[in-house]
């Protein structure tokens, strides 16, 4: 099973940051001493791509991005994470097609945000195997997002920063299998596609007949790209929340 | 006048960082468009040195930590800050006397820890001028400091890590005009000195004759350097705690 | 097909640079406005792994050699790079094993030295495939090297810096089919073996009976590696010696 | 005495390059083993200013070149480097000026350029003390550089990449005192000026009565910055040359 983690985005609401975005320390964790240390804030997304079976996890980095190397190769999972390059910043959809090099044929692939923190752990694996799915979880401010409009448990529209959007619930992570991953592809290649957003591509793809899956097992969402997630994410994840969490 | 900024020093309480620590952000600041962004620890010191009038500042870096360096070139004063370089971890007095290269004969010193918040902010402002002065800053646990003795504002020693010190005051920061500096700086070159802290160099100079003022004008004193501490500046610096201050 | 590219050592007999050894300058090329620029020595190794058919080429870089990733973002062929981590110096098969993660069940797997120019440009596509196949290289000092032992094109024994090697013919890249790769990781991680080298590995594989065939195709041969054969290099690959010899 | 290295430069003319091309390998030195190993083409313009008596060597670098630090740490003479950082592309003069924060007022200053080499190695001894005084080498192209027009040793015009210049001597290399480079500074700084080239600032520095030295003891020059002047340089400083050289 494959992670992709989309890493190559600049940091702009939080300029300047001596150090990639996905670094911010929130929270904290122990190493194998049992000595408290900052937790950098893509090692929650990381922990819950583990948690799910992947057993490899690939960075797709900017070029200027390329602290997170280090930083992971002393992580206690060092030897699952790969890395890709985005030189140009393309957009999310072109990040994530990169990864299509580390990809097999007949895997899981698991996508989320490296600037974020979401509960519960097992979201991942709560998802169903084999087909498109993602993780919902309800939000404040859903123009802020991606909002994930659904009948039943079946996605009928995603509406990406739309000002009144008819749900508050958004995705904050999905998974799919590699066919329908390389399906999503092809659309994309498609002239006049190229699509900036995974919200417009999967529109399109499920106007073509596709389907999709959208879970409201999400509990807590927060978006550390932010000032304002970043502190919250910060306060949710004191070491007493933490463990009540746990 | 010229603030040290000593930022050689391995993060060893809080690794790993993918960052140098002097980078770690703590509350936030505005930019020039009315932006809140997180604030590298080390900017309050910076701020602190400024406010007392430094036009220069020189941080002294281990070579693995030019990440410093593209932080402050976009920093408001980006033009007062220099650089030199220590090689290897030879502590903290060596760091210092590294930047006699910037130094000059008839100005002030300030001298600071990177990894350190404290108020008042005008603290600097308040040492006298002409003398080697000691800020100091009541802490519980002032075993874990240099702790400072003094009878009236007059120091008489200063006890580095002791286990029962005799004050619960401790030194956050200090000045002195350059003469000083370079006495100190003898000493210091001396058979058998290269004194690895401050405390015990200038309980050398005490005995030789040297005076030092102590100053208890300290209010509030944060060591970022310790998760606990990060987790205290974090609480501390809140925007309502800050406009508080102010 | 896939490339692997070991570039996590140390450049032990070449420090101190300012930079990977991989990237030190050899020759020139002409980018699409004709203008000429230095050449990274490494990227002799990646053309001749596009020449051969490589769709994607893995680096294997140590956490420090990041300034790898940058340069070859702006590569003609940025897309096909992808990079795997090897956190600690444990050797050239366990760096080459790292790219199993990137690594198809059904293609070939292109092997060359970072550090090293060779000619032809086309040696990768002289080697037979769907098989264990080493390109050989006559030198003048075997016993710096891997000398490849064989009769008539099949490799007897590999000697790893021999005193008084048998051959003077030594391997400079090899390509060997996915399942073939696979099986001679599988024999590594068996219990006393994690050879650090690929010769003693591959003689392994022979006394089980395993079957590797070597062409002794290769003309001229590089190692960057050292002051003595980065000059060479220099020499050989002044504009007027490239152009003769393409 | 304080030498300064503008390095804040980019490289247009040899990108793409993995590091800084002060950094550029152009000949060998021998380490304290006697093992040969590259040099950087600006230890070449190091070693000259500390051979002249440079006892601080200040190098004005951009945000990105940051891998010029870690290499001078291991540097015979690491102690002598500090740094100060030019944040934008503002030209030769304004990285110059940058460096008034290293000086002091009773020394004098040499300057040279990073990304040349140039003999005899004592050029900078050879110049008088105490007055403004260019090294000047004769030059095929002197288009391409500050072409220095005398009258005798008095300098009357430096001519900016000027298309028919009036000499082929271009300096290569100059030294003054400190109160001289503050008067440049001055003038500089007036409205209208902030010349951007040192050239046109010492033309308007000799109409207001300023004098300047040519001193024609310049031997060869290599200006490195291009791929023909690296490739002409490393010819000249092939261990033989050295030898005989020296």
């Amino acid at each position: 099973m494959l992670g992709i983690v989309p890493a190559a985005g600049a940091a702009s609401r939080l300029q300047p940051l001596a150090f990639s975005k996905e670094m911010l320390p929130v929270g904290s964790t122990f190493d194998e001493r049992g000595i408290e240390r900052p937790k950098a804030v893509s090692e929650f997304l990381a922990e819950r791509m583990i948690a799910a079976g992947a057993d490899r996890i690939c960075f797709v980095i900017s070029p200027e991005k390329t602290d997170i190397i280090p930083y992971y190769a002393r992580h206690p999972a060092a030897e699952r994470f790969c890395y890709v390059v985005q030189d140009q910043p393309r957009g999310l959809c072109d990040a994530l097609f990169r990864a299509l090099h580390v990809m097999r044929d007949d895997e899981d692939v698991l996508i989320g945000l490296p600037d974020t923190v979401w509960f519960p752990v097992s979201g991942f694996s709560l998802l169903p195997e084999d087909e498109l799915a993602f993780l919902l979880f309800p939000v404040d401010e859903p123009w802020r997002f991606d909002a994930v409009v659904t009948t039943g448990e079946r996605v009928t529209e995603i509406q990406v920063k739309a000002s009144r959007p008819k749900s508050n619930w958004v995705w904050g992570a999905f998974r799919m299998p590699a066919w329908t991953f390389k399906r999503l592809h092809a659309l994309w290649l498609e002239p006049h596609r190229g699509d900036e957003y995974v919200g417009t591509l999967v529109n399109a793809y499920l106007r073509r007949g596709g389907q999709a899956t959208g879970l409201t097992a999400g509990e807590r969402y927060f978006d550390v790209g932010t000032v304002e997630g970043y502190r919250a994410a910060i306060d949710a994840l004191r070491p007493v929340a933490v463990a009540h969490e746990r």
